[in-house]
């Protein structure tokens, strides 16, 4: 098989008390540690003895109104940066991943802190480049509404050229420090962006010096039609919602075959669907795991879930036990908003069931099962070439984690699936990746050939 | 006399190689550093064994162009907020302070990156309010031009009241985390902000629990008039530039005055002029190494440091032992532009001169002596109420803060002028600043009374 050998990529996506909408309230959760740094020094150093790829923080820049009064954990936390500069220092290997959104923010401000971070830890950032899409973030921004979907993506578009531009400013050999002549920088190798494009005009060159792997990995995590074309396009990872082989393996050759419309090699997109494990000694002990978390599920924490995918859509007036209404998508964020209506019409689901459903993976991938049975399904999309490796969504932690650390993941290391050391120096190295070269370095290099 | 028994508060501003221009191409300098975690990770740990109140990092957007040929080690360095995340994990006591502009930033994002470090650092957060001055910075906002003096206060002045706004968004108590009832906030106690003003619109809540000390300690460094009356309003901390006691005394004097027309405490507003201290066994060998310092000052360097202060002014058709040419700010930061111009004049110095003399202190107060005679002139700007301490700029790093934590510290311990250790657990205890009370926690506690 052509896979022989492959190896597993993994992302630990952190989410204050795990990953299960009623997390917090499980026994065996950290509750209220969602602003305490030693809480998620805890978690980076298990995800490093686990020698995952990276861990990942998700950002959003509002607390949403609507369902105030059924506020959870999610809503208020450490901004991701911040603390993922503090990560830095209690950890040596592990990539560092945080979203930080294109919408209300500026390329120059963004290019300024992922460089920075890439050279506070050595070479192990990655920026999740996303969109914003909830109109409770625009109003914290001026704003009224989130600007449309496809003009939100161009925006996107240009604001990671514009980035990538600034991480080119330095040459590699910019400073020369000689204290002899007098000469810290060699000013022909700091270049002048002077980009002036539909949504900014900046002019560069970047104060900070080129990142340490070139450019921080870039990950992308929408899975709509435009969202699929700006990852073929910039993604060094793929970030994605998949809970059915047939549908990932789709997902997964198209992805990589419009990454090479790009001109890219398929192997420099790494698709990593969500995977959330519950683990059990047994399938019974794991099932009634789950069961008990399900049991925590109580109507306000449903529809605060939900509240993320829809929008400014009060779910106040159904009943738990009316059959999931019809309901429009009018700006949120269009694939998961179309995934919940799929699901709910094709299996006649109820508000309650829906909720259910997505208090739990939130349609990512779920396997209730022994480490064996994780595995395995880990094993069976790798080879099928319906995932490169997976992000992983503990349901709670920092239990869900230990589990999956002293568990799964030493039956992968024993099948020859992951790594038992880390292989590189930088996040790039350990995907495989390859370190981009600067425009101004490629130019060089062709006038000398 | 009244001030006996008050002790001096210390800052330590970091900057690369040193405060001197030409400090990178001093032979005992940390030259080629500026991207080093682990060069300022050692800093800020000899900062805190010589239990300074805060360490200090700058500043600003853009590398100035005009001046390319002459850029140095102060023209690319990390991020601030990221570099200070970092060391927040390597430190236990010592104040984060960082500058954040208020001219090409959003209110939502620096209330939520400061409220983080913060919470991070156990609540030894500072936040130096500025106003951008350079049209160089502009340009990498999309726009040409900065915008007009008064203008940029303005917008500062609504920028720190949105934060405080925001900081004051979850009351205290708002987390419940009460696994059994189901209940994670008290819904009450979550406030959203609906700001509606002349530059910012922003509805809250911040998706950030109070910052740790209520607010971080917020500090302004701008000593034009309406820099002093904003400093009055809102800073807590004042950085100054003042080589002349007289001045001093008057300038101290009269930030406090201003201070309690805003109905605030004159012990509320602290008062931290720069220090740049040269040290020598003996008085002479100090002078000798000030003096080889401003041997090491060429033309690039002194054209490029006056460039900071002479935005897009070319300095390069006057020859070095011209008269300082008559010039008109624009733009500029004002007060500095003002000291450098009256300083030329008063004193008839020629462009040489003025960089050479701009090239070592900026026009900080000097002191060039033995650890004796240093102490003794911070012991007397104390006792003459022209300083509540200062923020020290070594000359180089790291020896030139070695050797004032081994030499001069000591000497401030003996003389009751300096702690021996800290007293406190926040930045705020530690300054005997007090801690500010929420403006809902204000109502309520007014409702009961």
């Amino acid at each position: 098989m052509s896979t022989a050998g492959k190896q597993l990529k993994l992302g630990l996506f952190i989410q204050s008390a795990g990953h299960h909408a009623a997390a917090w309230r499980h026994p065996e959760a950290a509750t209220g540690q969602s602003h305490n740094v030693r809480y998620y020094q805890q978690l980076a150093r298990t995800a490093e003895r686990g020698t995952f790829d990276l861990i990942f923080l998700a950002d959003d820049l509002a607390v949403p109104l609507p369902f105030k009064s059924a506020l959870t954990d999610r809503y208020g936390k450490l901004e991701p940066l911040t603390l993922l500069a503090n990560l830095a220092a209690v950890t040596e290997h592990i990539g560092l991943a945080a979203t930080l959104s294109t919408t209300f923010n500026e390329p120059y401000h963004a290019a300024r802190k992922f460089a920075s971070l890439d050279h506070i830890s050595g070479g192990r950032a990655a920026w999740n480049v996303v969109t914003s899409a909830l109109h409770d973030e625009a109003r914290n921004f001026g704003q009224q509404e989130i600007p449309e979907h496809d003009l939100r993506y161009d925006r996107a578009d240009e604001f990671v050229q514009v980035a990538a531009g600034l991480w080119d400013s330095w040459e590699e050999d910019a400073v020369l420090a000689d204290k002899e002549s007098g000469r810290y920088f060699d000013a022909e190798k700091v270049h002048v962006l002077n980009h002036q494009g539909t949504f900014f005009s900046v002019r560069g060159p970047l104060n900070v010096a080129r990142p340490i792997q070139g450019r921080p990995v870039i990950i992308q995590a929408g899975s709509s039609g435009t969202g699929q074309q700006f990852a073929a396009k910039h993604a060094e990872i793929v970030f994605t919602v998949q809970n059915d082989l047939a549908q990932a393996k789709q997902f997964y050759k198209q992805v990589k075959q419009l990454a090479q419309t790009h001109g890219r090699s398929a192997d420099d997109i790494k698709i990593l669907p969500g995977l959330f494990p519950i683990i059990g000694h047994t399938p019974e002990e794991a099932e009634a795991r789950f069961q008990q978390l399900q049991g925590l599920v109580d109507r306000g924490i449903g529809t605060a879930l939900l509240g993320g995918v829809f929008d400014n859509i009060d779910l106040s007036g159904y009943a738990d036990d009316e059959p999931f209404p019809e309901l429009q998508d009018a700006h949120g964020t269009r694939s998961r908003f179309q995934l919940v209506m799929d699901t709910a019409r094709r299996e006649g689901l109820t508000v309650r069931e829906v909720y259910l459903r997505f208090a739990s993976a939130r349609g990512h991938l779920t396997v209730i099962g022994t480490p064996e049975q994780i595995a395995d399904r880990m094993e069976q999309w790798l080879n099928e070439e319906a995932a490169d490796g997976f992000n992983i969504m503990p349901p709670f932690m920092p239990g869900g984690l230990d589990e999956f650390v002293d568990k799964v993941i030493p039956l992968l290391r024993q099948r020859g699936l992951f790594r038992t050391e880390y292989e590189g120096r930088t996040l790039r190295e350990n995907l495989g990746l390859p370190r981009p070269a600067s425009r101004y370095a490629q130019a060089a290099g062709e006038g000398e050939a």
